[in-house]
């Protein structure tokens, strides 16, 4: 069960050509819960040297659309409807990582929220906490 | 006054190795109003295909980052604190532009807004509003 | 047909205990845009004497719920599911005034905005703006 | 120390009208976690006979908004500067208990988050979760 889901969430994220050019990768698949790491690459920073806001978003916010994808039945995928974030810190280091978890799953909204944690020289830090809502919708065939 | 403000946002942008991933480019400047634009490259899809969010994110955190830094003083720049975005419509075409904007300038805090278009074979569509909060902050020297 | 549905919008507004506990008002209602106006009391305040934003909350979540109504077919009704709101300045005066709009109506969502002033002195200024989402429901019968 | 900090959130809160009208009451207080209870009245619903958002919000971000002040100095309050609130479920049952916390306490900014539950015949069920900035500002003199 938790395999089938696996890959099927595996099949998805191969197939978002964003995720590659980010270098990120999923991390851990759990029900109602998927974490997504992506190095602070040199071609994904901002101005000052951070990682871009837009990196920490990509992660944190695949990583809460496969979180409530994994409650959702194989005839159903999910479609990000709104996400706020708010950035604590720098994304400084050398990684990132995404934790997506799934806080009410309904019939027409799943509720997500994801934290994001930058790892420096062997150090967690949380650099950005996200709060959204997912809508599951039928799968084009 | 407008040139040398031009000057420093492009200055900035340049710098942002994420916007040359994502092939974006400024599109306009003026006093509290950023418009940047970028290509849905086949390196920034998601799973159907689409602009992922993450590209119409990042573009409009930049417009409305910048717009608020056209109204600050030069030894001065902005971080964006938060950011809620509603998507309203897949990326779908060759082409976004974000238009970022100003709607409360004051000393601790920057309000901005961004409006998202899609162009599609010559039809524009908005495709994601975005409204975040800028934080002005002393530039490091 | 605008009178149908003020009808039924005045009727729903009239069955909230909060709004008359608010002093709050209809305005006006056009097809995808109401605007809801409450009086600053004494029963409303925060502590530093301003209207709490609570009260700003209220109306605005209100004038965009009833315009996403206004949009609605008569067996459906509207639920908040996401509210976002930035407080620009304090709510000082007599009067706050909120206008609710539609961004995009879907089968699933609406996205509304909602920008609220308050009058003071016979001067208006922008306080707060909101952007969220109201989901469409049955009536129930 | 505790004490201190209690006394002065007590005064702040008692000099809000709005939550003598909601009925709302501290219950409990600490370092960076403050909670408010409010009864679910006649006079606070909305069209459905439920909670309304407006009151779900209002201890939401007072619960929040005093969490933050447990870590300032006396010399500096709170103000709200935004608040993301997505609402779960209806507001149905007795009582309403916010529970505010500090995620991230900076020198511009505290990052904050509620989670509002409702107690209906005894079983508590979340409602709504809020995430949000509030910003530290000198107290007037």
């Amino acid at each position: 069960m938790i395999n089938k889901m696996a890959d099927r969430i595996i099949r998805s994220f191969e197939s978002q050509s964003m995720m590659r050019t980010l270098g990120a990768r999923i991390h851990n698949i759990q029900k109602g819960k998927v974490s997504i790491e992506a190095p602070i690459l040199p071609s994904t920073l901002q101005q000052q040297g951070y990682g871009h806001a837009g990196l920490t978003f990509s992660i944190g916010d695949s990583a809460a659309g496969y979180s409530a994808l994994t409650l959702l039945p194989e005839d159903q995928e999910v479609m990000t409807a709104e996400i706020k974030i708010n950035l604590l810190a720098p994304a400084e280091g050398e990684l990132l990582i995404a934790e997506g978890k799934v806080v009410r799953s309904g019939k027409r909204l799943v509720v997500v929220t994801s934290e994001i944690n930058a790892i420096n020289d062997g150090e967690t830090k949380l650099i950005a906490i996200i709060q959204g809502t997912m809508v599951p919708v039928p799968v084009k065939s």
